[in-house]
């Protein structure tokens, strides 16, 4: 049973899946990055991931982060063109030099790396490829799912800027370093992780806050001294996120282990900034040098039927007694299929009002002029310009 | 800075390393296994790993749960003698049948073949191995060591009896599912994490209830019915453990999510019982057949200089300015590293009397005579048989 998401009519605005967002929406960010002289080739897959992060529901990393990656090309603290490089390679495994590109760039390169190194005929059964020189790659699951449709599992992993407090630290020194691991289950279900390692993203933060609200849960950030704070000012003003896990009490060491470990991972194998060297969030003065790392594998190395396996676990999971029947059991994957779910039946993408204001501004500012959002009316697509697409 | 453990004269004795634990202790352990019909070499194996446990600290996974192997191997429900066998394999992968026998003799099996698969040559560069039908295997830093001693990273999975609540479930279905890896740093440093993929082991929760403890904190467990609690007695009296996390809103479904990610790994991959179908904790009228994934990896297939940029990094997170000067920043490994080296200044391991009892009590069952531990007094090794050792 999938949860069922809907649409809230005073916030949000529905961009038509087919006309709008394929085209006109898909426009604008191309008519944008083509501004900061970004490789149109580059443009496409960056565009391609943050209108699919949208559309899985994750818009920390979706259009919303568009201004960054504009930013970063047009300080060239972001490559606008070139090829990533291999410098090193086995059967298995690869190096590879992301030569500042854009992340969506890298991460293509190499997880399509890694798949081609499982083989053909499959001889090889894994592939395992690092990246330095990279730039943030968006969400970590476009990736694993590009292995996914290969009918591998594949993994995705990448350090970031330092946002996070170590157990007992009071300087954050870790990304909050994404985990993620997509498996294919039958009938087109998969297991689905894509979790940063802290407990939560800043921007859960966020909305608390700009909703008035005065207290998040313990574990979720600490102040500017490391400090476990419910205060969600205390957080954004200066202080930072947690491990998954909270304080030492509730496990939050094992949380900064996880983190560590996708950084030794990344950085560390991939010779690329580590730790608390990794440039601020949002500052251009450095290259980002990120380390990233992309893994696919062949589960039919292994025992035969494991997408058959797969299904009965994810089945017999959700199929688990809830202890509130409003809220059954999920996998993870279940949030995203219930968010695509809800666009597909809206037959477009949904964006609050807000976010779609934020893209006209970046357009304004870089002289690209929004699609015809304007037209649209909350009920989405009626008064959409169709007209246009022709 | 490692913070020191101190040894507590009142609770603890010494058994001397040297004398008592390598040659008496050892000799009880195989003595009691060779009762069971155990083969001497598998119970070497098993011996191994369980004093090394105790040694790290891991009293959890050591001899405390000598009698549970005992009692799989009485009842037959582990075999006691035998090869596992590779099923199939390519250059880094292979597929294992753990033929029933001791999670150690399985896991040591699976280990060596994935650092071999790495290539004397480091031809490979990766060796991925996945077992079904084995058993408790112990500490998976056990594994992930044996990888380390190549100048590897090593990883080791496992799945185990369901003992844990999904995020919303009233049922428990899955096991505390350990994530594993070791990582070799500069002048035997390293990077050690091993944890449960649960908030705490089961046996924190016993201490606080044994020592009268009427609360634990959030996010360690649930009552019967799946429901966050803070009283022990409820967790212990047919609850059960809460993912890393703990509740929902403190992102225990991430814990969740790495929980099934370790079955999938694991079960779904070898084949083996996955999930709900496991049996359950120390019942022997079906074999455990459970799923196990070993991983070596040749860091140098990436960017050289893996070990220097690990040792810095490990040394940054160390040197971080801590919230409270008492309790420096640690990284994963130190706990058990200021365990052993305490265990080291005593020249031996450090038991509770309380163990050692619970040990003479199953040497009485099998008719195998105790080693002379009451011949020590709490300070240690004055009293210690040395005139036995010869």
């Amino acid at each position: 049973m999938i949860i069922k998401k809907t649409f809230d009519e005073s916030e949000e605005i529905v961009v038509s899946k087919k006309e709008v967002c394929h085209v006109f929406l898909r426009l604008f960010v191309l008519n944008c990055l083509e501004k900061v002289s970004c490789s149109p080739a580059h443009a496409q897959q960056l565009a391609d991931i943050l209108i699919c992060s949208d559309y899985r529901g994750h818009y920390s990393h979706g259009l919303n982060r568009l201004h960054i990656y504009v930013n970063d090309l047009a300080e060239k603290s972001t490559a606008q063109d070139g090829e990533p490089l291999i410098i090193k390679q086995k059967g298995s495994t690869a190096w590879v030099d992301g030569c500042n590109l854009l992340g969506p760039v890298v991460g293509n390169f190499c997880m399509k790396l890694a798949i081609q190194k499982v083989g053909i005929a499959r001889e090889n059964g894994i592939g395992w490829v690092v990246a330095k020189n990279s730039n943030h790659f968006g969400i970590a699951g476009w990736y694993a799912d590009a292995a996914l449709q290969h009918g591998l599992v594949g993994m995705a992993f990448t350090n970031t800027s330092p946002c996070v407090f170590p157990t007992n630290s009071a300087e954050k020194s870790l990304g909050s370093n994404p985990i993620c691991l997509a498996a294919p289950a039958q009938n087109g279900d998969s297991f689905f992780l894509d979790m940063a390692s802290t407990t939560v993203a800043y921007g859960k933060i966020e909305v608390v806050d700009r909703r008035g609200g005065k207290r998040i849960p313990r574990s979720w950030g600490a102040d500017a001294d490391g400090v476990e704070t419910q205060d969600p000012k205390e957080v954004l003003n200066g202080g930072g996120l947690q491990p998954l896990g909270g304080s030492e009490a509730t496990g939050g060491y094992k949380g900064t282990g996880l983190c560590m470990m996708v950084e030794i991972l990344c950085g560390i194998m991939a010779g690329s900034s580590f730790g608390k060297s990794i440039r601020k969030w949002q500052t251009t003065d450095e290259n980002a040098n990120l380390g990233q790392c992309f893994v696919a594998i062949d589960p039919e190395c292994f025992a035969p039927g494991f997408s058959e396996r797969l299904s009965c676990f994810l089945d017999e999971t959700r199929d688990l007694k809830p202890v509130d029947p409003s809220y059954p059991v999920q996998v993870a994957g279940d949030p995203e299929r219930a968010h695509m779910y809800m666009c597909d039946e809206l037959d477009g993408i949904v964006y609050k009002k807000s976010q779609l204001e934020h893209l006209e501004k970046l357009g304004n500012d870089l002289g690209v002029q929004m699609f015809k959002a304007k037209k649209m009316n909350p009920q989405g697509l009626d008064e959409a310009p169709t007209s246009r697409v022709h």
